[in-house]
């Protein structure tokens, strides 16, 4: 099962390509979608959900995975990111990719065990799980990676409790 | 030329196109876009950026106007509305449409002369610019035909700036 994770933001969108098989984890690609910062809100959005969609055809995913929205910035930022969440989500529903989504505390969990953990824990969670080693990666393209995995924990984690109810 | 407002929501998205010409304005259609409020986020989203799409290739717009977003609602109802408005953007913008924004009280403004007019002040003055009698009309589809007048006095406005400078 391919795995997609995303972390939308209206400059750089970070995503990372998960593949699961049993119980190993292996990382197939990541990076970020780099819109120009001068670009007009609309023109940033047109370019994210291009590039996502050639990401979807190249990577094939079975599934995405995004953070539930955060109330925790400042509005003005909050309306511009969930703008771009809005055009990728548009996007991804048109392609008929089942999208999950979870939130930043059950990503840290899965990740950490620890719902409160800093972004170097999960950092550190995400190079351990996908044997990354010291390859140099964006925040953006970690925190994509740490949704993918957080649902392919999830997902496996269903499904051995479908197999065995208690 | 023909302007087309918009009053995004994810669950009702009113829409209002005008002819302008001259100093006439006329109503050439508006409506809402309804989707099904039990539907998840990214249905109504798809659902939106399809009829979108089917009433810019039937519309032949020249121009959108949007609000620009505001920040009074609860972070909530802004997040979803934001995600909504952000999935329009893009379709916009892949349409190659012009896209033109006033904040809420340069459309009351426009409007009425008052930028802290009620939704019933700019109502009343939507019918009668439009000359639109006692046709029955939702609030979404005001709200749009509202925004396009103002789009129209602006750009009527800019262009007389341009011809004679002071």
């Amino acid at each position: 099962m391919l795995i997609l994770g995303i972390d939308p933001g209206s400059q750089h969108t970070g995503f990372g390509l998960i593949e699961q098989s049993g119980e190993r984890l292996r990382a197939v690609d990541c990076g970020r979608i780099r819109c120009r910062a001068d670009d007009p809100l609309t023109r940033r959005l047109v370019h994210l959900t291009i590039e996502l969609e050639a990401l979807i055809e190249r990577a094939t995913p079975h599934l995405a995975v995004l953070e539930t929205p955060f109330h925790g910035v400042n509005s003005r930022s909050l309306i511009v990111l969930a703008q771009a969440r809005g055009a990728l989500l548009a996007t991804l529903g048109r392609q008929s990719i089942e999208i999950v989504e979870y939130s930043p505390a059950e990503v840290k969990t899965a990740l950490t065990g620890n719902g409160r953990a800093d972004k170097q824990q999960v950092a550190k969670m995400v190079r351990l799980l996908l044997s990354l080693g010291s390859r140099k990666l964006s925040s953006d393209a970690t925190d994509a990676l740490a949704v993918a995995i957080c649902a392919a924990h999830r997902w496996r984690m269903d499904r051995v409790g479908r197999k065995d109810p208690p």
